[in-house]
């Protein structure tokens, strides 16, 4: 059976989510909208839906070869990909490498010191709270999720940092931290979901330290348009 | 040998402490000042530093009886107590029977919401940060101690709830949430440093549902000192 894009469900700050003729697949529309600090900030360019389509697919391409479940099912356009219908786990799980943005505020790390190990964070996605930090035992206390789904969650998103440094190296940028989320399909398998992409990657320039990120958004740098599509061809070429 | 006070070493923001003529002894004065939000609250009342001493002093007497380590040596005047000097952990360990307070704004929980679990939590001590919310991982990469340690530290301050709830119990208070910290001595032995107060905990009446705590100062509730002397009152009685 063709899918066919349905019902509008859901408008998120950077996608749009339709429902499709199937039940438990979802369609993806990748905005070309940029929004910062909780969508305080709001920006846009053309084209940003489809590159950070593209460089998702790439990195999601090379995360399934390593054995990491997403909820993928394919690109239906340049900017439009169809999902599985997966009941999202309402935690951004982060991954530092580097300290950069907010953890320097919040724990007084120096921009650019790097971990001896990566280090494992999660907030709880919840806009009117603007997305707090959460330990185990908040998590536990507000029935987020299960603390075996959570040690999962942890292992999967280093196994992903594994593999992202790896990418990112050989297009010679250096990977200083992420943010991914998790759903669970009807059989509780817990996959991969959202993006990963400059909008949820701190990417510096291995040589020059240059950011290539959406930070550059975040302090007016300008030229947000060009390294995204920079990080898009470098990431083309290996 | 008799302990003398000599040289001040430190003021902190409801004590002072002086080293003795002792290496390993130091000496805690209770001040008459009450302060918030991270100091940029000031106040004082006559014989603060007394009540919270004998109230404390109580507390700890009943925690050592169930096997608690403190730094205790003994009182040596109505606001005064001579200590075994530790290497104080730098973490304010937190434990929640009930939300109140910042747990409310930060997660969304309804004043008085009963926690299933008593909730665990911990806060760098470091003014220049405001004390922020640490996770395992953090306190990891900030090397302030060890996992082991944590988890010791984790079930004294559970164990210490367990008798703080049974003593308010007795004295018709509702023990909300309390904050402890912890030193090592010479042997790297983990001892309740600090002091267990109507300034470190949450206390309700169990009838009224009244604050007795030091909610009552930070929130401009006045009687402060009485509730403090109703506090240790109940306490004396029990």
């Amino acid at each position: 059976m063709d899918i066919e894009k349905k019902d509008f469900l859901y408008e998120g700050k950077a996608k749009r989510i339709y429902q499709t003729n199937q039940d438990d697949i979802l369609w993806l529309e990748f905005k070309d909208d940029l929004t910062a600090f909780n969508a305080e900030k709001k920006g846009s360019f053309q084209k940003k839906g489809a590159t950070n389509l593209k460089i998702s697919q790439l990195i999601f391409d090379q995360l399934e070869k390593e054995g990491v479940s997403t909820h993928r099912i394919k690109q239906v356009s340049e900017n439009e990909v169809i999902i599985k219908k997966v009941k999202i786990i309402p935690l951004e799980v982060v991954i530092r490498n580097k300290a950069a943005g907010s953890i320097c505020k919040r724990l007084g790390f120096k921009s650019g010191f790097a971990f001896k190990e990566p280090m494992f964070e999660v907030f709880y996605k919840k806009d009117e709270l603007a997305d707090p930090l959460v330990t185990r035992e908040n998590i536990e206390a507000l029935q987020i999720c299960s603390m075996q789904d959570l040690e999962k969650l942890k292992s999967l998103a280093l196994k992903v940092n594994q593999t992202l440094i790896k990418i990112f190296k050989q297009a010679q940028i250096d990977l200083i931290d992420f943010k991914i989320e998790f759903g669970l399909d009807k059989e509780g398998q817990i996959l991969l979901a959202d993006e990963i992409s400059p909008d949820s990657c701190r990417l510096w320039d291995i040589k020059t330290g240059e950011i290539m990120d959406k930070d550059r958004f975040r302090k007016d740098m300008g030229k947000v348009d060009e390294y995204y599509n920079e990080i898009l061809q470098r990431l083309e070429k290996i």
